[in-house]
């Protein structure tokens, strides 16, 4: 059996230790190919580039590796991916590992998240791996053999199509991983604010701030065990459709 | 009873007919608050500006309405809104009117939607609105209609908590519109490549592009009604875990 084709991106940017890791984890796995954003993409969600061009170039910072830099998106990284590999399809679409969580509604915020959606619309298996922590300098090394672990498992096993993971990964020494959970996406929200401040100009600016509020946490949710110090894994789809709502908005005279 | 307070915004930019018609369409129906985009910000899918700072100011774009022009997201715009009105929590948020549909996976990246479902999550009634067609001069008059009447209706009763609305309207005449559909989101996917160019400098760059593929789409799916002119109306949800899955993966051994 031939070795799986797995296309590689994240949302922190080409240069990110997080992506070397993955890299790293993952690379006797299979043929890679790495498709990056050259700026950090945090916070792009499912975010496309239609009202300008992109620019794409090999890049030799992978060293041997087939690898290219992206003006896009992490979500236009994965479809420039898909366009420069031509009639081959990736087997595996990998993206992260993302400097910082991921769990619960940042799933809709995250550019590391959609890119393994994207993946999953596309009908291939995806996974999106992230580490609790923002720190640049974060340590992975605990995150690499569960990393590589998940990944062999997808490669045997089969996940649903149309679905693609979202794993989450806490940022402690190995031995204090209490082990993996699959479980669902919790319901926990940012309570933004707005920090203004004025530039030398005298003119107003906003930086977007905000606490994630994790209160009020089913036991089974994502963010419940990971800050119990469990991996999670949460199976993840693209259908937003409340099909419990449909039957009674059918019930309204229009 | 006091008049409801509605935040609405859009992702074409504060300057779109779409977003004026939305304006008129529901101006008689309660306190109006505006925050739109400085520009188009199509395809911004839940993207949010983490990276660089966010400017906001008054406007008289839109005559004596309450009104803010916004250089960030469709998003950020949501944010900006709840956080300019401090105290007060909109009653309704809406978004659009967009120029293009948002049916079937297209939820996922549109601008428009995104902003719904950012109210949403904030646990207010939201709805976006989509007429199908991407001209920027594209006439409103029937749309108008139909979005007052929908807006009253959830004025009116109430959608579920954590839910908005997906509403696509087709753009044809009136008296060809054969009705509203209440139906689920679609499995349509877009056929993407990338049309490469190369710049004066001699430089690549590529233009996303691609059709949307609309084949094989089950009866009560919202793109095949929105073809055969009718109105679509999608309650759309933000919890994207496959429960499926959740059973079939526990049962691997890690």
């Amino acid at each position: 059996m031939s070795k799986p084709l797995i296309l590689i991106t994240n949302d922190d940017g080409y240069n990110a230790k997080g992506l070397n890791s993955l890299i790293e984890s993952v690379s006797d796995l299979g043929e890679i190919i790495i498709v990056a954003p050259d700026r950090p993409q945090s916070g792009m969600g499912h975010a496309i580039t239609v009202n300008e061009p992109i620019r794409c170039s090999k890049t030799d910072y992978f060293g041997t590796l087939n690898a290219y830099i992206c003006s896009g998106t992490p979500v236009d990284c994965i479809k420039m991916g898909l366009y420069l590999l031509k009639d081959r399809q990736p087997n595996l679409i990998l993206s992260g590992i993302n400097h910082g969580s991921n769990v619960s509604t940042n799933v809709l915020y995250s550019g590391t998240m959609s890119a393994a959606v994207e993946g999953a619309l596309e009908g291939i298996p995806s996974i999106g791996f992230s580490l609790t922590t923002y720190c640049s300098d974060a340590d992975f090394t605990a995150s690499r053999t569960f990393v590589k672990l998940i990944t062999e498992k997808v490669v045997n096993n089969k996940i649903k199509s149309g679905t693609c993971l979202n794993v989450n990964i806490p940022d402690v020494n190995s031995e204090l991983i209490k082990g993996i959970k699959v479980c669902h996406q919790g319901k926990a929200f940012w309570d933004d604010t707005f920090d203004k401040r004025t530039d030398p100009l005298g003119k107003e600016y906003y930086w977007l701030t905000g606490s994630f509020d994790s209160k009020e946490q089913a036991e089974d949710a994502d963010i419940n065990y990971l800050q119990n110090n469990y991996i999670t894994i949460v199976p993840t789809q693209y259908d937003m459709t409340c099909y419990e709502s449909v039957d009674e908005l059918k019930k309204w005279s229009f």
